[in-house]
């Protein structure tokens, strides 16, 4: 509905397996220092010296983390290296190299991957990863996308998510609950479009919610801030499943227990509006969202003065004894456990 | 037909994508002193010091790479793991870690999933590699599994397909087509299965080559032996879709020419003897068959003592100036050029 449909199509079997791989990877330059051979062997050859390397990877599939029908192509290759930069950054690392594989049914023409490499191809640009290797296969029906992504940090600066100690504040970057939201806006657009496909989306009032879901960006920037203030988190986690689920993460692998003040939680006022609209509350969209890609780190008490006029960073809770539990502490005053109710895929 | 069906069933439902990991993951120690943390943060994180780093992917798709009918799920696991492996030992380099992503259908249970990862996990204790991450999530039809290996070498011993020079000799290890007569005769079981569920396989006469279909093994091996030779290859590859293509590949990377020589191709007794059961053409099935996971290599005419007598490689031509082209010296000697009759995913 968003995408248009009346694009020059070419069969992927016109290409074969080494056709479309040559095709789609002969723009992918190397930029990197590190990266010392790229795509073309059977392994990509890195090169860090005396630096640790963080690795992650992120699958997604069609159906279940996308659904084309309101996903532009370019937009998911995007969203695709987003999801795996961000976890890097999680780690307080920058990122460096990319693979990427996909598989792909024969109902898409080679016009349809050449979007989606395009997207990846911004995104490595604009956070500076060299896209090293992958593999591109043919699937039965829909489509797959695996990254893999591989960063680099000194090991003094390398942060995981089990370093908070009680008395650390929580702090979360920008604002939450708008990817969520965004989808839900896609979603009802896409039910309006089954009913009357020459009905126009009027999505004026729901630019930055559908550009969080359709959009996103990975903080590397808050990577560099961090370092330039001099901060180094206890811990930190990027924000993929909803706030409650990813504070969990921290209390369970720091052994510690938080309170979390509804109050602090930053939403931007499309959010508000939207949930107002949807009849939703809009806590529960942040704490459950999801999709948001901001990181969500601890700092000691100490490095307060530091961060405390940064735009970039809201305090929104701290950090306890394990034996007080995880909890909400809401507007009235009321303290009460939080849930992790982040995404589960299988149920869905 | 070779699985047993009767198992006890879990839903994964039951566990949540969490849970799932937990379980999943639990038993994976660590082993490797560069493996600095492995499962269960944003990122892995790996410290080689001065070492260069080795990256491969690949992408195994139900319906097209595995045909669950007769791949027990513990053999595939073990196999998606052997894929990769594979590729590092074709940069001459040690493996050391693997990331594991699948998707998975909710019409698997637990079970199931539990024999994928005990088949990864006997790989990675045999080829001695830490899993240190992965995702898991669900997929609306069938099962997918993407593996990212990583290892390391000396910046000195890495070996590109690029090295090959004019008069180098092309050298492979062990025997070709196997895999692929593997792959007949368990389509051809299981057409007669369709037909007539009760009948018991008699597969006595062909288990070397269903065993190198259903468990191929990697050539570690290998590795360790040309270090121990001090040979370095001038170029190598593993053999995944087909001699034929693998050889034109050393050739393009390495701008060289070659003659292969038709009565030099190791074959098994167990495949000439199946080929004429099936009146295949054996040298058609070993250029052209794939899944070997030997290693092809070039080494230069001085290295030819260091390697004669070792029963683990079989010279099979020689490397030529690229105007000769790469041609096929027949046991009638005429000389025919190679086609890359490799296996092309998009037509199957």
């Amino acid at each position: 509905m968003i995408e248009d449909k009346n694009q020059s199509k070419t069969p992927l079997s016109e290409l074969g397996e080494f056709g479309l791989i040559d095709h789609l990877t002969k723009d992918f330059s190397i930029k990197k220092k590190s990266t010392v051979k790229g795509i073309g062997d059977d392994a990509a050859v890195l090169d860090f010296k005396d630096e640790q390397i963080v690795v992650t990877t992120d699958m997604l599939v069609e159906g279940v983390h996308f659904d084309l029908s309101y996903m532009p192509l370019k937009h998911l290759g995007y969203k695709a290296m987003i999801v795996n930069l961000s976890d890097i950054y999680a780690m307080n690392a920058k990122a460096t190299q990319v693979t990427v594989s996909i598989a792909v049914s024969n109902r898409f023409p080679l016009e349809a991957i050449e979007a989606l490499y395009s997207g990846i191809k911004t995104a490595a640009s604009l956070y500076d990863v060299d896209v090293v290797g992958g593999d591109t296969t043919s699937s039965t029906t829909g489509l797959i996308i695996s990254i893999t992504a591989i960063g680099t940090t000194k090991s003094k600066d390398v942060v995981y998510r089990s370093g908070a100690k009680s008395n650390d504040l929580l702090v979360v970057t920008g604002d939450l609950g708008a990817a969520y939201l965004g989808l839900q806006v896609l979603e009802r657009e896409k039910e309006v479009f089954k009913v009357n496909p020459q009905n126009q989306p009027d999505l004026e009032n729901y630019t930055y919610i559908i550009e969080r879901q359709l959009k996103p960006e990975a903080r590397k920037d808050i990577v560099k801030l961090l370092n330039d203030l001099e901060v180094k988190p206890t811990s930190m986690i990027d924000i993929s499943d909803g706030l409650s689920s990813e504070i969990m993460h921290l209390c369970k692998e720091s052994q510690v227990g938080c309170e979390l003040y509804e109050d602090k939680i930053p939403l931007d006022p499309q959010v508000i509006s939207t949930c107002e609209e949807f009849n939703l509350d809009s806590t529960t969209v942040a704490l459950s969202g999801g999709e948001d890609y901001e990181l969500l780190f601890t700092v000691s008490q100490e490095d307060y003065t530091k961060i405390k006029a940064n735009p970039n960073f809201t305090v929104i809770g701290f950090m306890k004894d394990k034996s007080t539990g995880m909890n909400l502490i809401t507007r009235a005053e009321t303290s009460i456990p939080l849930k992790a109710q982040g995404w589960n895929s299988f149920n869905n």
